[in-house]
């Protein structure tokens, strides 16, 4: 065989596939199915509604009923490839993201939390390369399968995992695609890799091309994985002929591929030129080019050098003259990209836009922006944040308790086989996952120990400076040090739209010593569009029951019990100290909805509820943050650190449920008696 | 031995149980539990919370949450020794009833609509008797085996079957008792039986008494059942001397009875007497007292010929005179009982009555009436009538298609292994059992041919005759013959009250041909406690989206599409012929939920759901009863019978979902509509 010699290839964006192999028949997976009409066909205004299927009068006919109008969230059960195709029928555009794996812990935890931004733009899909060097199949924090199990389980974002296949033998390669599965990951982008030599050698009993790859997943894997492969616009610079590499490319998608993602290219031409050629030899799936926003000279300068592009001489000659301006360069290269897009997106010829983000979010969003592709959807699928791990698919109700720590949530409970769907159920043993230290990493505060300080005091001098710092994280308004506080050891995020609702009575009590950590007010029937309470599908209602949760004084729980035997019959209530020491009012094992929505055409949606058996291992996650995230940052046996174990093993959590949704929140009431009572002079 | 010797015995009320072995321990089921405190114990006003488990800080405390309120239904989880010892516990009276089997199909019929009308009363339990004459345990319609089923079953009613041992070897008793459990059944009143001669005689490697019956199923069924026994107040007639006897049923109580139903008596001292010497023997379970109310005084001389109870002087003085007067003996025996009920109850030792109902209702439920035991509790727990079979425990929802037709939907899913609960769900071929001719049984109209006839029309000579009935069933008033129409082939009952609601809209669109055989009006958060739509626990808000359901013409389909064009996004249909022919705008596999509540401390109940695809099983059945129920009233190939058939043939049935619950309901509108349409002149 005539194999074309290679060179040292940069592992980014992406490897070439070689395979010269005769091709196959492509299934066609892209095949458009027979169009579905919204309406019974109406012939001749005759009486001749749409028949699909029938059975005799006498049996039952199980295949006759038919939808004709979407599923609510039918995108939540498709496959990439199918989300893709039904985004090319209905020609809506889409964008995708490529990111690749951080050094460095830190980076990681810093590139979670773009995923979570840029998640926000509703990308279709985002890709993390595989980076050969950085142990790609690990467990570390920083490998490419953590990054993109990260992206897809914590993130909920549609996630598709590079892999190359030069350098590793059969047996590697099954290993990292069974992790892969078992991780969730649904789509590989198959390529060949790095030689580690100048030259390019066929080995043996291993995988050389990307078709190798592509065959391989499929001979092992069947349908499971949705396959992509790259396509070179120009040819692959080692290819020989621009002719030759699209025989490759045919060769990569008949052994399997779905689609295509391109390397990056300057002009609109090259890659109209590239998808008719690739139409010409058969090659019938979809094709999204890759862009590539310029945002430095040296960038571009290393991007060339790697990858054997040219660069058009008038793109040369804007940029030489402002090559040390890096804002000038940036500035251009946005409108450059957004040139290039507009052109693709005009010409039919790319039904999606893929971007090469290089981990950098802001020239990637100023594009989306201008091109109108970056929409921040206000809608929630769910009142929190979903996974996209496949055996979640059908999960909606969680318990209330980790509103603001949903990853922690879906890590604790990552070994279930099912999820709980319609109903959490009388549960009395839920499997939650240990609380263990090193589970924190991809929930540590974004913000460093200094900050923490600054944020929740250098010196505690007493209970009440607590309660300041409560304060302080609810008003917005700057501490003594005249820093904001932003984050509190159960909310890494500023406050909820919602909690702003009831922003007043919370600072209130906060005040006094009832330090709020989760709260949701009562909603009687909001539309499900509701900007602030709204989610799930269009044209629903949704409803609260009014919510309360903090920590307390034993002093205040003992106030609080008297007031609440006013309130037995309205509010259940779960009160619990560090030791599980437990005073409750409501049945043992019997969860209480405290979120539902009523949609069209659907069953009911209750997705959050207050289940006694899971507050039981809240409780332990909620208490520990005390310690972890706050005790920690002083010294051992320092006063401030006194305080907040003080705290830790003497203050009660409680919750407060108002079960009279369509009544007056009285849950603040309940807090107003307890103070009250708390102040009256005791009897003698 | 000494045996005593026993000749002919009724299998009514009881049969005797000679156990003379001696006596085991009673496991004491019913000893009470450590009492449950309301609210958490407040020493001294000290901040001391009950404590119902710990935990130390790092660990999960699964046990230690505690419940304190009673679950809202708790009692559908119990069995009946429970039932019984909640209600002793709270001292809170209750009564049972006694059925016999009856002789004939139409006797069970009638037996069935008693079962529905006395079960109204709220009984803890009925117990139906084993009839040996009658093929007890085979699957025939009046055996004692399939009337007890049919209680449990199909009128949701705590069910005890009555079972005797002699004359029976051990196979068949254990697979009448196998048959029992794989009915429902979980409770068994263990009888010896009658003997056939003269003489009793032991039979070797059988059971000769009842003590070895309950013996028996606890060897073989654990504790599977709760196990009745009888007891003979004024001793068994066989038993020799009344100690012997008490002796005897303490053997029964040992063998792991769980409580003791008496034989009829006369005084209450009979019975504070009978208690006493149980008491002091050890028998320490619940002794129910079996009250008689007399109705008649030939069934008071064949009841002390077969019992050989000696009726007092006192009441013989009061009948002799006034024999002959039917009703004059009614309102003595009436009374009679009162007093000795109101005695009973008074002196504390009976902690409820059973009543030996010889199955006639009239006396028994006007002496609970004027104890004030008989209580129509209004509320619902669901919308729709549950059935009592334990694997029906956790159901709680249902199409709304069988909503006239509960039974009918319990005999066509009783196969099922688990029932639906929380959300019906995707179920794409929920395995209803066939349709058969003899399964109509149970769901037979009460009412003979002749009255069906007068009310659906002797002879028919237009769709709209049918019309007409519809509309006479809707309206109450007489038809043209001067008879009220009170059933229809799909309710066999009169309008539910909801329905009345909608009582003028229904009845003008059935004048013109929409047939509307269920509906519901839209409900946006009306208590539960609402005498006309409320249902479930006390305290919680139903709601309910609009329903109409119905059948018309091929050319009113025609012109309901059209209209329907405007609603899409609102109403959702599904229409379908009787070929299967389908037309809907809804999801294929998904439900609407069109009934729900939110309670205090429990998660969302949603009972009622349009299923698309069980609305295909129900279509195959509503068509059915056309012809099964009202075409087959006339003769083959007559002009009423013809017309019948022509409707069956080629009009639909329609259902309509109006999604928007909080607006008013648009279904009316599109009918409306409809109407229009149909009356504007077709352009040419």
């Amino acid at each position: 065989m005539d194999l074309s010699k290679t060179r040292g290839l940069p592992a980014w964006p992406h490897c070439p596939s070689l395979g010269m192999w005769a091709s196959e028949a492509h299934s066609g997976r892209f095949s458009l199915p027979p169009s579905i009409s919204r309406h019974p066909a109406m012939v001749n205004g005759g009486p001749h509604p749409r028949s699909e299927g029938s059975s005799s009068g006498g049996e039952s006919s199980k295949e006759s009923s038919r939808c004709s109008t979407p599923s609510p969230d039918r995108e939540r059960h498709e496959r990439l490839r199918e989300k893709i195709r039904r985004r090319i029928e209905s020609g809506d555009k889409w964008f995708s993201l490529e990111f690749f794996p951080p050094r460095t812990a830190e980076g990681a935890a810093n590139l979670i939390a773009m995923f979570d931004r840029m998640g926000a733009g509703s990308p279709l899909f985002i890709d993390v390369t595989w980076h050969p060097a950085g142990d790609p199949g690990s467990d570390k924090e920083t490998s490419s399968m953590m990054i993109a199990s990260t992206a897809l389980n914590y993130c909920g974002l549609e996630t598709i995992l590079h892999m190359t296949c030069c350098h590793q033998n059969q047996e590697e390669i099954t290993g990292h695609l069974h992790r892969a599965k078992r991780l969730g990951l649904k789509n590989i982008l198959a390529l060949r890799g790095d030689p580690t030599g100048d030259q390019w050698e066929e080995n043996k009993g291993a995988f050389n091309y990307a078709a190798d790859l592509v065959r391989h997943i499929r001979s092992e894997f069947g349908d499971y994985f949705d396959i992509c492969v790259a396509g070179y616009p120009k040819g692959h610079p080692e290819a020989g002929s621009f002719e030759t590499d699209l025989k490759y490319l045919k060769e990569k998608v008949s052994a399997g591929a779905d689609f295509v993602i391109t390397q990056l290219f300057f002009e609109a031409d090259t890659f109209f030129h590239f998808v008719k050629a690739c139409s010409k030899i058969g090659i019938t799936c979809p094709i999204l080019p890759g862009i590539f926003p310029l945002q430095s000279y040296q960038s571009l300068r290393h991007l060339v050098k790697l990858s054997k592009l040219e660069v058009p001489q008038k793109i040369k000659d804007v940029i030489e003259p402002i090559k040390d301006n890096d804002a000038a360069i940036r500035n251009y290269g946005i409108e450059l990209a957004v040139n290039l897009c507009q052109e693709l997106l005009a010409s039919g010829l790319a039904p999606g836009l893929h971007f090469y983000t290089l981990n950098r979010e802001t020239a990637t969003v100023e594009v989306l922006k201008r091109l109108g592709l970056w929409t921040v959807d206000p809608r929630r699928r769910l009142p929190w944040a979903v996974s996209a791990h496949p055996k979640r698919r059908e999960e909606d109700v969680r318990p209330i308790f980790w509103a603001s720590r949903p990853k922690s949530y879906i890590y604790r409970t990552q070994e279930w086989d099912e999820f709980p769907n319609g109903r959490w159920g009388n549960s009395s043993s839920p499997a939650f996952g240990e609380l263990k230290d090193y589970y924190l990493f991809y929930l540590k505060s974004k913000s460093p120990r200094a900050e923490l300080l600054k944020m929740w005091g250098e010196e505690l001098t007493s209970e009440e400076s607590v309660f300041e710092v409560f304060a302080h994280y609810l008003s917005g308004e700057p501490n003594q040090s005249g820093v904001r506080v932003t984050c509190l050891p159960w909310n890494d995020e500023p406050l909820a739209a919602e909690t702003s609702l009831m922003k007043e009575e919370l600072l209130r009590v906060n005040r006094q010593g009832i330090l709020t950590i989760n709260s949701q007010p009562n909603v009687n029937g909001r539309p499900s569009s509701d900007p602030v309470v709204g989610w799930g599908p269009s044209g629903g209602y949704v409803f609260q029951k009014a919510y309360l949760e903090f920590f307390t004084s034993r002093e205040t729980v003992e106030a609080l019990l008297q007031v609440l035997k006013k309130y037995e019959l309205r509010v259940n209530y779960h009160i619990v100290d560090v030791k599980g020491e437990n005073i409750t009012n409501a049945p043992e094992l019997q969860p209480n909805a405290v979120t539902w929505g009523i949609f069209p055409g659907r069953e009911i949606i209750q997705p959050t509820v207050v289940d006694p058996v899971s507050f039981m291992f809240w409780k332990d996650e909620a208490f520990a943050l005390w310690i972890e995230q706050w005790g920690k940052l002083y010294e051992e046996e320092s006063p401030s650190r006194m305080i907040i174990q003080y705290i830790h093993d003497n203050y009660f959590l409680v919750n407060l449920v108002d079960n009279e949704f369509p009544l007056d929140n009285c849950l603040w009431q309940v807090v107003e008696d307890t103070f009250d009572l708390l102040s009256r002079p005791t009897p003698e």
